[in-house]
């Protein structure tokens, strides 16, 4: 198996588009904009599901599932929503196929079945789910409400990329409803904490917590808190949001309830995501010029062993003795294979479960049931030892945890090396371009500096950390005051 | 908690309709024909998903995923399955709205966002996945190629029932490719199994399995296999299918494989399905007049413990005993809540657990403390006892297996009475009526008789068994000659 794939220093993009495919996590299908997850991207997006909604159950909320359509109407009632979203919704206008009578064995739509009113594919389902609370909620004891649902959405994206902005995308949508204002923002901050948890402990990839600006906020928000990732070309990544969303909706759908003295009160609402962009952070945060490198978290494949032999007796030996270890390996809850497919040799195997970032691989051969001992290789830092069978399973789990934290500490001193304090807008040009990443800078406050910024750089405010530090500093670009700095980056 | 359920015998119709919004599975949403699957439907959904999921991936499946979306042209590439499903597709015109100029703060489509080619939301994937598949095979290497996928189809369907009809449902689809014919149709026997052993042994629903006729058969299959249910009024209602689609897919896309002899051949293919019907088919299984009754595996709370206390103290006393006994039932895997809400009287969680379906209530009041006994209530026959302390979490797990199976065995009993023999249209006529459920009858192998006795009697042919004894015979209808006898019924 020849791999083929360009190198990250030549061209990070291509590098990106193609490994994807490559490693067989997804391609473009025959639908613009629209990708196919292929099975095994699919078993690391079901790793990732597993584990979220493991955490939002074990946070009180439960699964429920909502139209995929949201009426005209429906829609538009909540305005800032509805604006936000407009310019990228798929429309349902007909609802039925028929003979074309000018091109046989071809259909057409039937101009007969025009809907009275249009519905819009979901491009986020808060209009559809207030619009269904307002039923459901009657009085404080009916609050909090927490569920989640795992869907698909549609954004029509002009310019579409694998995992990282596709037309159709999956995701999970949490939705909320609360009697009080502080009650709604523990939420969401509760849960870009299980984001943020999630990103760093399953996924291994750090992340900064923060708020966004207004203009980056996600629209019919109050206050949007987010988890911001880097890439390892120094461009920034948004791995989940999390929006305290006020009495917005409550209002639009007027969902009420009584308090406990019986006084009618709107309520207050959270929403919070998290999408199969994720696939994109991760192949971005790990992954090198040999292919994908999965943190063992997320690898539908733990660890592979690879028989090396000259004969039929000599396979039959190696794989009474592999057996063995995946028994006990598997008693571990290790998910181990056993390539013994005779029509591939041992190099191309090695190659195909490198660009598929097996993190573990253990080779054997004759030599090594000699000497009971095993070859493993390490998938992140490429390092090989033999080791005795005595002790292997515990060796082997011990090493996947060990590949777990270096990925995170990997990718944390990298992140930690581009945050960059930057005092003017020049050194800030320049470090972008040369070195790029968050750089921490003071900014005036205002929408219309921001924008400028953007115009002129292509960065982006990512987020006024949770854990700025208040300071007062000067704009770097307008030189007015302000109270703290902020992280800039190019993003994707 | 007031029930205010119909009664079966009143109302079967009303009565499905009632428990199923009552008992919180489900309920219309302000989009026509789409439903909204409430939490604790969706948790009973989840139970089915991780069974299914589980079997299938025992039997050598993948899962992954393909566009919500089909391209017209793509769409209508099988001409049979494009005709089967044309008048019943929701389809996008247009992607994008705009402000209305006329309607200050309402939008409009944008006529100037029309899509060049029409976007079918999938009412089946067979489509847009054989199109996927024409890249993925090349060589019979690449055979058999297993992949399942969980996923939202749209059908708009006029007339729309929670669960048993919707325009939008949830449901896995399998899509499978392999090398010969024979290979093909034993995949498809094989997953029409699965579906049988998932009916009886998971939702100890009984089945009836066998081959649809021509009229009935998946739109663009060769053979459709199925498993039959019969509900509590009579009606049977088809709860799995599974199609072999011969080479029709693989020639509408161009699909084709080297064989071992470098030959070009069209692949042979297999579709296979179950959705949220099968909500429909567990309540119109097993549930009765005072609500819901879940066999154990799917229910979502399998034990409630209502504490029955005057004072605090009791209370506290009360709790102490049960929150060892939850250790205990949760060691064994029972999910177990325990209800110590003091807004509402036992009465009315008795009456809640009932309505919901909560297999075994265990009640516990001072009592039962000073006695070391708890009450044991079973929902499905509604009978109660009182058992020592000792031991209880054995005698639970124990009788969650005895409600499993009598429920299985309840509903078996119920369908092979309701499977009779007649020899007469005029006898078939008048026991559809007064008796309902399956009718064993020569029929003489024509789509038009079919279509005659479905006019005149609205039941149809539900499948061929596969079990059928060959007896030569006379249709009950026209007389002509008959090689052995299929099953009619009224159908959901």
């Amino acid at each position: 198996m020849s791999k083929n794939l360009t190198k990250r220093s030549e061209d990070y993009s291509k590098w990106y588009n193609e490994l994807v495919v490559k490693a067989d996590l997804a391609e473009n299908s025959g639908v613009r904009g629209c990708m196919v997850i292929k099975p095994y991207g699919y078993a690391i997006w079901e790793k990732m599901q597993a584990e979220l909604d493991r955490m939002f159950k074990e946070t009180g909320h439960s699964n429920a599932y909502f139209p995929l359509f949201v009426p005209k109407s429906m829609f538009e009632a909540e305005e800032k929503n509805a604006e936000g979203f407009a310019k990228e919704c798929a429309i349902v206008t007909h609802y039925r196929l028929k003979n074309d009578p000018d091109n046989k064995g071809k259909l057409m739509v039937d101009p007969n079945a025009k809907l009275e009113e249009e519905l819009i594919v979901r491009p986020t389902s808060e209009a559809i789910i207030w619009s269904t609370y307002k039923n459901w909620i009657q009085s404080y004891r009916d609050l909090p409400l927490l569920i989640n649902q795992w869907a698909n959405v549609v954004r029509w994206e002009m310019r579409t990329r694998l995992f990282l902005r596709t037309a159709e995308f999956l995701w999970q949508e949490g939705h909320t409803a609360h009697a009080t204002q502080a009650e709604a923002i523990e939420e969401s901050v509760k849960m870009m904490n299980v984001y943020a948890d999630f990103a760093e402990n399953f996924m291994a990839i750090p992340v900064v917590k923060g708020v966004k600006t207004e203009s980056e906020r996600f629209a019919g928000a109050i206050e949007t808190y987010c988890i911001e990732a880097l890439m390892q070309d120094g461009k920034a990544l948004q791995a989940g949001t999390s929006h305290f969303l006020g009495q917005n909706f409550a209002k639009a759908f007027d969902v009420k309830f009584a308090n406990a003295e019986g006084k009618q009160e709107h309520v207050w609402g959270t929403s919070w995501g998290v999408s199969t962009r994720l696939m994109g952070a991760l192949v971005m945060t790990h992954s090198d010029d040999n292919g994908l490198v999965l943190p063992p978290n997320l690898a539908p494949i733990q660890v592979v062993i690879v028989p090396i032999y000259k004969s039929e007796e000599q396979l039959e030996a190696i794989s009474i003795e592999v057996n063995k270890l995946m028994v006990g390996l598997r008693k571990l809850g290790i998910a181990v294979k056993f390539d013994n497919r005779t029509t591939h040799k041992p190099g191309f195997k090695f190659n195909e479960y490198e660009l598929k970032g097996v993190p573990v691989r253990i080779a054997v051969g004759p030599n090594d049931l000699e000497n009971g001992t095993y070859e493993i290789a390490r998938r992140d830092n490429l390092t090989k030892e033999v080791v005795s069978k005595d002790g292997i399973e515990t060796y082997i789990q011990n090493l996947l945890e060990t590949i777990q934290k270096s990925l995170y500490d990997r990718a944390f001193e990298y992140r930690n090396n581009h945050i960059t304090e930057v005092n003017s807008f020049d050194e800030f040009k320049q470090l972008l371009d040369s070195k790029g990443g968050f750089f921490a800078a003071h900014w005036d406050g205002t929408a219309e500096t921001e924008e400028k910024i953007k115009e002129l750089t292509k960065a982006t405010i990512r987020c006024i950390p949770l854990d700025r530090v208040e300071e007062a500093g000067t704009c770097m670009f307008s030189g007015k005051p302000s109270v703290g700095r902020v992280l800039f980056a190019k993003a994707y």
